[in-house]
């Protein structure tokens, strides 16, 4: 009978205590987010995020090694969605994620990175984004995570727009797709991450133009 | 005579204190580059790199702010010259800096980007120009130092082979050589700092192909 009473009072416990984590998760990956507007992220610590938390630093350290694998899943889980580098695709109702495709290879191309541009300039996506980044480049781990799990979506649903692009005859059969899809983000991730320029929409037409005609003169 | 003699003794030191002065600073350079390679950059300290150098770590600070502002000059002082994302042009007897111009704008660039290729993979640049990347993402002015320093040199020389082939009737009027150095450039900074997919000389190959001609079916 104590035992019975014991496993009645485990099943009531664990939902529980599993709101209590999740609610603890949340307030977590909210914080870090909150604080790297505020103070940066070389500023950011494992302290400070407990703190506005209102957690214990253990609380984070049993989940999390870094601050950065905090700051990934607070990144990814904005919205639900990962946010890709080029902005994700439109879901149709039960169908798979897809970028526009109107036809017009050109005007459907511009549409998105002047999307990834408005993006990459916006601090909701820029601050973490970058700080992810600059981890990652000296990280080789967080590195593979942020990449397969910020950028590559993204990058995938550009590759099967150029590869449309491709069935209906606009691009040639010698072009492979995964190389165009870094020749186009490449650009703009250049200019994003290196701030040698204003990163505009008449750059993005820019690196669209090139990449679909060239710059030899005809 | 005290005081004349004082002054004796004073210039006497002052070219032996700038002697001492300067091998201490070539020290903490060299020791920097060595341990970024056997340590890696996150582990990297100025505690580190003064132990290696034999000075003491305020020798560090009074000349350098940070461990990043270290590495940068050590980075910059390899060769004398610093090194650009894409290779120098070979300085001919007085003249200035150039990369190849042999009339052949295709073979040219793909020379270039190949030698970029071969760079960014070599671990004496990739471990250093990684981890200043990576600071600089995060750290405005180091960054802007690092792209003035390290990147804008190799840009530059790449914009005026642009301009040259501009000149010579082979490059449309309407293209802006500012923006396409960026166009190639950043397809092989992508796909180095990210490690979507390898490095290789076939993948400058397509970027100059693509920035020439596009991918558009004829």
């Amino acid at each position: 009978m104590a035992d019975k009473a014991a496993d009645k009072a485990a099943e009531k416990a664990a939902p529980d205590s599993a709101r209590r984590s999740e609610r603890a998760r949340r307030a977590i990956l909210d914080a870090a987010l909150e604080l790297i507007g505020e103070m940066g992220y070389p500023r950011l610590t494992i302290e400070a995020i407990a703190a506005r938390a209102g957690v214990g630093k253990q609380t984070i350290y049993r989940w999390w090694p870094s601050k950065a694998a905090v700051l990934l899943d607070a990144f990814t889980a904005q919205g639900e969605t990962p946010q890709g580098e080029t902005p994700q695709g439109e879901t149709p109702e039960g169908g798979e994620p897809a970028l526009p495709d109107t036809g017009d290879l050109e005007a459907d191309l511009k549409l998105v990175l002047r999307g990834a541009v408005d993006q990459m300039n916006a601090p909701a996506y820029d601050l973490p984004a970058r700080a992810l980044t600059a981890e990652g480049l000296v990280n080789p781990e967080l590195g593979a995570h942020f990449v397969a799990r910020v950028l590559e979506p993204g990058l995938r649903l550009l590759a099967e727009r150029l590869r449309a692009a491709q069935d209906a005859g606009q691009i040639g059969r010698d072009v492979d797709p995964d190389v165009v899809v870094e020749l186009v983000c490449g650009p703009l991730t250049h200019r994003w991450l290196l701030r040698t320029h204003p990163l505009s929409h008449d750059y993005a037409d820019a690196v669209v133009d090139t990449a679909l005609r060239g710059i030899l003169k005809k």
